[in-house]
């Protein structure tokens, strides 16, 4: 089996020496993914090295998910020549791999657009074509959704059979259902929920397991090893009973029979967990091999039951040809020298292991950028780097000061800048893996013993453990310590990722801390703040450079904000650091008296740092004394911050309709530049001056 | 293997007949569970009966867990016999099975108050007692938060021992963290994603797997299947090597070494699931012989690793004795043979199979019998029945009149008493398991496909799907109901499981429409309205009797509420039903001028419907025209329903000073009544009053 497998040769992580480029010529002629089908197995793989091409093209554009779409090139052209997704049903876990799917179903035209204002989605986006069916963004769901489209499509079609204005084109045509799905995912809660459903179910369900074989990557979890040892299990004979009932609807082709004999094999040994769960297991095999990737499929459209296919990918396959340099990567990596020489200075087995995979994880790094994970620049000027970089440094002098700090991440330890905690603190380091739910409650089970754990996740992905948030934070009222990052509008990602409902999930949760640090000095002040806090405690800053404000920033008091620039004709309230300069950009602007219709007016802005709870003292000093008054966000207006303003005013008495709350609208604000994005939702310079002119009219009005 | 596992006789769903009842002398003078370690096995069984004797005697009083805290009264002991829980650590999942664990840690004496006001909560409760480590309630939760609580306590330990002030009676001493999972949780994302980080982590770790070996009830999913074949497997002799990893640490008394080789034989074929992920498996073995469930546990504690003990038990065992007449259940039960007669009268395999697993699920609950679960009655008044009651008959008649409505629920068939729709409609009917992220995810492949599902979740609950909610529901803006049961306050259940989050939660989410019916006509209605919409909808409802007000009550129009009453002095905005009948008694009390410092008053009451969107009209005619009025809903007080009605104000322009927001308080109202609750909250016929009091006076003072 090992001899179909990819070579890990093709890994590289240098400048890209060696890539094929080549025209477009058969993609650009691609009217339908159908066309593949009558298409020879050399134009397939030709297809396959357009794809890359265009793939790697773009990456010198742009920031977009790389090596990921590349190790799915094959399966993508397989599936699609297998299965015909117009009627058939196809979901990509996450889909951020969705390139080559994108490529080949109608939109190699607009590809250059990907990941811009109005072009392309960098995710699958139904808005764009029928062969996206989910908008996805968030790992774990496409087992569950697909395995619904399957139950769904034989229900309505039964009811179509009833049904006299029946479509008999269609009556009677099997219908396949396909999820594929990472190993990275894989280990997510709701996989495992749906695979334990359709084992229940026991009918035609196909998931595809997509197995990056990170060999030199971190595996995180019992299931990583648990894959390392079915690649590495020796063949092994089943029962004929056993063999039989795979093979009786199989082809019968002698070649191709005797490899899927192998893979049986392998399953039979090595896919117990799968077969636990009521699956046929096939695999693994070569997920860069067309040809034997379509047999598999052939064959497998004939099984009965939920099967999954174990497919061996290499992210970044192609980026540097085996064949131009097959010994490569064995022989002089400076990245593999690098690793000996560490592991031979410890001398204790265990820390050279830790030390190995916190080095592995580093090497990882380079091979496995995305669009999320800057590396730290430390020449970079103090003011143009982000709020992430801040958390991290708070992170890192929280961990060297106070033995007591672990750091709790899922699978985010790239984008969270976090590389220097694991390497330096292995033993408080805890990546879970793509599990969330897990992270928040093992961070309560660490509070609990006496340690104080960072619960260091994005925004949009912590809402997968909002439920333990409630149970094992909240209603426990225990010392975690929430590092909410990428909260707000995050760019190129769009609606799946952008974490703007953060603020509305956690103020409802009683004991719950909320800050939102208003610039890098802030940052530092929220951390030392909430690390002190008896209950949970969460930092949120948005994706984007965190600018000094010049001031002497004091320490964090409970529900005091903080007064940056003192006026007295009405204030801007606002919450959180993407937003601050703005604020004093337009409050300047009003200063100046810029804004037309308006008088020079010397208005307040107050960095509010705290939303739970809100300082009702600067409620008081805008709203309380009847001032127009604006407040900011990078949430959703219902139940946020604004919202929490109002809650303030109408709890202490104070006519509040001279606020202006601004925010994310009620709508889902497409991809595009987090500037793109903060003007749709008048969070930039002219929406805040707009809106101060509508509290001030409103004043003005209300004053005669 | 199979002649200790538990017998199935035990199981009897007759009057109690047979039930030994003793007096609590051992219980009685326990005063920690250490006084366990000096007794004989005989006195270790006696307290089993005491304990149960006890958990029987509180059954005939009021509504507790009988059948699962029944089912652990064996292992409870064992654990604590084995374990020194003031220092070693130990979390049940769920919870509710943690009533012989109070009897046995100093709370004896207390029982007889379980799950009333003031008294035990029915759950574990850190308040109450060192020995319960969390307060748990939602399922799955219990392996993560045991597994950061092992490592957590190692490096504490680390700490302590560097540090000068060191408890030298407890430096060095070995630290156990025990998780005691049942096989219905077991299925939940959470637990997965726990076992596959302490399988990674390979540290000493115990989770014993409480299986209820439901035979005559449902298993959902693959993985029960699998527990069923663990239990069938035959013997089998794992090579030497295998077996000796297991055997060098464990004790050798013969007799017990022959039972653990059995267990270990077992565990080589049937675990290969939790060995896949990096755990021991051990077992299965019976969990009601305390001898041998302790020599385990002392065996198991000298392994290192992660280990999993498959502990079989009965739910509700010694409800009627095995011994007092052994045969009972396997011969004449009228259970089996009505089984079998709807069996033969049916032709097809597949509907037969289907059948009785329904029917085998309808026999289940009445073993399975829990403070949740209340059969229909159909007899009692129509004013008495509950709105899960009027929820089940709109599902029923959606489900004749319309071919493609689908129910998804989540292990709670019983207690949102669609016991009916899994009969009726097997092939539209899914009992997912304790998944409720599945749930979701798999309703949402149901939209896509054409279906129209309905989500029946009991509100807290589906806070485990607010990721899913999110992204497959509100981005994909897909037509799936949810249908919120339990939502406000549930009374004796408590903290763990008041539904007070669900407006906050879903109100920011984009495309969502969300329903607050306000009585059992309003419930027909809101489903009507529900199953037409192109996006997502939720309906809330209360754990409470749904009495019909007296109305003609019109179709649900987008965005309308409902007028109840008519006044023009001032009103009440109420959000759902289990208060619309106590703001009428309240506008009553007004008109009848019977409040202290009160001109008689003629209030409007108003049955708002919507909480997404919130009737603009009704606040204008209320706060836009200054009116005293009160808002009442049972949620969070920030970003609910009152928080939802300022921001109209606010975008209006209104002046919201007279509006008083009534809801649940930013702390957790402990369990008791449901009235008790509701009146801690204000949420009472006095709480109406006061605060309507409250905005007339502000009404009065800025009229002046």
């Amino acid at each position: 089996m090992s001899d179909r497998l990819p070579k890990k040769t093709t890994f590289q992580n240098a400048e890209g020496d060696g890539f094929v480029r080549v025209k477009p010529v058969l993609l650009s002629q691609l009217k339908s993914p159908e066309d593949l089908k009558t298409m020879s197995v050399e134009d397939l793989e030709e297809v396959a090295r357009e794809i890359r091409s265009e793939i790697f093209t773009l990456s010198e554009q742009r920031s977009i998910h790389f090596g990921s779409n590349l190790g799915v090139v094959e399966l993508a052209i397989a599936l699609h020549y297998s299965f015909d997704f117009s009627w058939d049903r196809l979901v990509w876990d996450v889909g951020h791999q969705c390139y080559p799917h994108k490529l080949l179903t109608g939109r190699f035209d607009r590809f250059n657009t990907l990941r811009t204002h109005g072009g392309l989605s960098g995710y699958p986006n139904p808005q764009e074509s029928d062969y996206d069916l989910f908008m996805t963004g968030h790992a774990g769901c496409s087992v569950g959704v697909a395995l619904g489209l399957a139950l769904g499509d034989s229900l309505a079609a039964k009811l179509q059979e009833s049904d006299s204005l029946k479509d008999s084109a269609q009556t009677g045509r099997e219908r396949f259902s396909v999820a594929v799905v990472g190993d990275g995912s894989f280990t997510s809660g709701p996989v495992f929920e749906a695979l334990n459903h359709a084992g229940d179910l026991q009918r035609k369900f196909i998931v595809i397991l997509n197995d990056n074989e990170m060999s030199i990557c971190p595996r995180v979890g019992g299931f990583g090893h648990y894959l390392d040892r079915i690649r590495m299990a020796p063949g092994y004979l089943g029962t004929k009973t056993r063999l039989h009932r795979y093979f009786e609807n199989l082809p019968t082709a002698h070649n191709f029979l005797s490899r899927l004999k192998d893979a049986l094999r392998t399953g039979l040994i090595g896919g117990a967990f799968f077969e636990d769960l009521g699956f046929h297991y096939i695999g693994p095999i070569n997920g860069h091999d067309i040809p034997s990737l379509i047999e598999y499929l052939k064959a497998i459209k004939k099984l009965e039951g939920p099967v999954l296919l174990h497919v061996m990918t290499l992210k970044g396959h192609g980026y540097a040809p085996a064949e131009s340099d097959p010994s490569h990567f064995h022989s002089s990596s400076p990245v593999k020298i690098r690793m000996q020489k560490k592991a031979t200075r410890s001398s204790d087995a265990k820390t050279r292991e830790t030390a190995k995979r916190a080095l592995k994880r580093e090497v990882c790094s380079k091979v496995e950028q995305t669009p999320d994970s800057e590396p730290i620049d430390e020449k970079i000027a103090d003011n143009e780097k982000p709020f992430t970089y801040w958390a991290q440094t708070s992170i890192m002098r929280l961990m060297r000061e106070n033995p007591r700090i672990c750091v709790v991440v899922a699978a985010m330890t790239q984008g969270n800048m976090l590389e220097n905690a694991r390497r330096e603190y292995p033993d408080r380091f805890f990546d879970v893996g793509i599990s969330e739910a897990h992270a928040v409650n093992f961070a309560a089970g660490l509070a609990k013993a006496g340690m104080i754990p960072i619960v260091d996740i994005y925004s949009g992905f912590l809402q997968r453990a909002y439920d333990h948030i409630f149970q094992e934070a909240s209603l426990q009222n225990l010392p975690i310590v929430f590092s909410l990052d990428r909260a707000g509008f995050v760019g190129a990602d769009g609606a799946t990722h952008h974490g703007v409902f953060d603020l509305s999930y956690l103020r409802p949760f009683p004991n719950m801390t909320i800050l939102a640090p208003g610039d890098s000095a802030d940052m530092e002040l929220a951390f030392d703040f909430a690390i002190r806090q008896k209950g949970p405690t969460a930092i949120r800053y948005p994706k984007t450079k965190a600018e000094r404000i010049e001031r002497i920033a004091v320490p964090y008091e409970t529900g005091q904000s903080e007064v940056v620039r003192r006026g007295s004709d009405g204030a801007f309230l606002i919450c959180g650091g993407g937003l601050l300069k703005t604020a004093l950009d337009a409050a300047d602007t009003l200063a100046r008296g810029n804004v037309a219709g308006l008088p020079a007016l010397d208005v307040s802005v107050v960095n509010a740092r705290f939303v739970k709870p809100i300082d009702a003292g600067a409620v008081r000093a805008t709203l309380g004394e009847f001032l127009p008054t604006v407040s900011a966000e990078e949430n959703a207006l219902p139940g946020g911050f604004g919202s929490g303003v109002l809650e303030i005013a109408n709890s202490e008495g104070y006519d509040a309709r001279l606020l202006t709350r601004l925010g994310a609208p009620d709508y889902y604000i497409p991809h595009g530049s987090r500037e793109e994005e903060l003007a749709e939702a008048g969070l930039d310079l002219n929406g805040m001056l707009e809106a101060f002119r509508r509290s001030y009219a409103r004043f003005v009005s209300l004053k005669k």
